[in-house]
């Protein structure tokens, strides 16, 4: 393997043509698609057009005259089939902190005397935080069990009020199996929540074939809808008609500008509205969708694969001697959209990297983050990327680099 | 009064020069001000550079390099004078929905036995969802009282667990005192919540001296953020330290980028922080809040007066005879920034204005409502749409308007 081989993967991928349409800084090689997506070049070409006709001179108009009121729905249905999910499935609105409350908060009301909420021990922080929030309003009626990842299928028994997974852990990629915990909940007649954030336009995803009842996800990593984008929420269709919501705002009543007194919900996945959705940042997450249009998921889903496979590959030759411990799964099916690695300077490593143009991330405490975005990463760009490390390992350039105060985000 | 001397008046307005910062369409009457503000010049000359600069070459190092990991609590900062708090007493992120049932939740968790929950009948409809969902969620241990007006006070006593507020009536802009409100929940111990949306940037308001202890409010109205804009929550210096946040997100963490499995609040205003907040629209919201740099607000407050005291005497004159029967308070201290009518007509009305060029809102059963935006809107736009509904209403030109289904936006 040297450059002139992945320069060639280069050119026969099937992908390769998808990355015009994001506007890439020249030179950078940009491994945190996983933190923040990249720009898509017509959310830059339209978002100006949106200010200025839809807000300034549509106004309050919009709200029907640009589709405002059903944005929130119209994203979440050009979500779906990137989940393996239906029209009607997914609503666009809130963080994904605020859905998971959401959806955490109605399924615990329905818990029938069941205790433990089991969720994984390193999990992404806010999914535990949002579940400690909840189990401390119920005043001791559940307990949380932070299982270890080989240990949370049999923690799932008939004492199970709800699970909360996220599909891909974000420090080290280790991805479940969805459909075989999925089916293992269902044995037991547990709800499960799945954060889908570290998956959602990387890693295969069939929602309503592994019988999925819930999920959230967020919209700024991998579907590219900008910084803080709202996230989504997913409710297969044979439970919304069950689902009652705790979070009772005016976006989801039955009939909302009938200004009632007292709240009826709607029908349909808009139960998962609370409040007015930020309009301009939806917009932005529909430009993000977008670039998948005409997408072979399959494709992406193999170039993901290929790309994190060089990375190993490479890093087995090159780094390996450096003190670089892969902390991700090797087994591409047990792996998500990402390839980390521990090493004692990882921060100061992640510093002397970004100043040589890689940006990958630091996470607390020892992990390098090498996130793969498949829609606009080149097999050149892995290469460089490991080339530099190896550079930047042989010289101790990353000595120069101060190693306090971690900053970065997931 | 005739139009020369809403001319002269507008000549002589120390607010004339600020409608110059805004978009506004030619030739439209816009009385909707306070359902979605107008669009700011600075926002469309910026947003472009924010996508393209900050998200498209920043990339993830924008969420400190440009300042977004501290955007809510800046813009919570800027929103702070123009409500009578202190910076690091408000947050801008989430929908007013969600800010509400984060205190609310909050709140009832040290009722200590008390039973009642009061708001009003007739208050937006959200605030009173919102109530309804955490008393359901609390297994019948509160009941809803839903005051009228009238009997708000006499509702609050030492039985009364929480109040729900909103300042200025959505329907007919009716203001309560909330200097006097606030001082009897404080002597009966009782927590207020205050709901700002119709009252910011449009009334005074003095949260500080007025003693007030919590308050929400969304900024697209007439802080001109943007549709969907995020809103903001409020809380007094003094009660912060012992809030404790129930929807417990990461971004309230005391360390957020430690990745801590268990939740641990942060110490300030940021308690009110769950997730990712959406940065381009707050981007929005600063140069809303940036529409009142060098604007003496008692100048806001006047203009708002003698703009809706000019469509209160016109309305005397030639509607009254009409059918329209005042909705608002006549006197000015008891009226937010708008101006209410009662017609049974009123959405076959609405329409007809809109054809005629002028924008305002109907809302359900029979109110036609214009809104002051004291910032832009001049006193020939009061006696042109004054004079436009007269002849509506003389050549019967509303009757060619369906009286069907109503749409519009609080």
């Amino acid at each position: 393997m040297d450059r002139a081989v992945c320069e060639r993967l280069d050119r026969d991928c099937p992908l390769a043509p998808f990355r015009e349409r994001f506007a890439l800084p020249e030179g950078l090689l940009y491994f945190d698609g996983n933190s923040l997506g990249a720009l898509p070049k017509s959310t830059a070409a339209d978002i100006g057009r949106v200010v200025r006709e839809e807000w300034g001179r549509g106004l309050v108009e919009s709200w029907l005259d640009a589709d405002w009121f059903f944005l929130a729905r119209q994203t979440g249905d050009a979500i779906a089939p990137l989940i393996g999910a239906s029209a009607g499935e997914v609503v666009c609105a809130d963080s994904t902190s605020v859905n998971l409350f959401k959806l955490a908060a109605s399924l615990l009301r329905h818990s029938e005397g069941r205790r433990t909420v089991v969720t994984e021990r390193g999990n992404f922080p806010t999914d535990v935080y949002i579940l400690e929030g909840l189990i401390d309003l119920s005043d001791g009626k559940f307990d949380l069990v932070l299982a270890e990842p080989e240990t949370i299928v049999g923690a799932i028994d008939g004492d199970t009020a709800l699970v909360l997974l996220s599909h891909v852990n974000f420090r080290t990629g280790a991805m479940h199996d969805m459909a075989a915990i999925t089916a293992h909940c269902t044995a037991h007649g547990v709800p499960a929540i799945w954060d889908l954030s570290h998956s959602a336009g990387a890693v295969p995803l069939a929602l309503n074939r592994w019988g999925v009842e819930y999920a959230v996800g967020c919209t700024y990593k991998f579907l590219n809808g900008g910084p803080g984008a709202p996230a989504y929420v997913y409710m297969a269709q044979d439970v919304i008609a069950a689902y009652e919501p705790v979070v009772t705002g005016w976006f989801s009543h039955a009939n909302q500008f009938g200004f009632e007194d007292r709240y009826r919900s709607t029908a349909g996945i808009e139960k998962c509205l609370v409040g007015t959705p930020p309009i301009l940042s939806l917009r932005a997450v529909m430009h993000g969708i977008a670039c998948f249009d005409g997408v072979d998921l399959d494709d992406v889903v193999q170039k993901s694969r290929t790309l994190s496979e060089l990375l190993i590959d490479l890093a087995d030759e090159r780094l390996a001697h450096a003190g670089f411990v892969l902390a991700s799964p090797r087994e591409p099916a047990r792996r998500g959209s990402q390839v980390s690695f521990r090493h004692p300077e990882a921060y100061a490593v992640s510093k002397a990297l970004r100043a040589a143009g890689v940006v990958a991330d630091f996470r607390s405490p020892d992990i390098l983050r090498f996130g793969i975005a498949p829609l606009y990463m080149r097999y050149v760009d892995v290469w460089d990327a490991v080339d530099a490390l190896a550079r930047i390992m042989a010289s101790g350039g990353w000595m120069a680099h101060s190693t306090d105060a971690p900053e970065a985000v997931t």
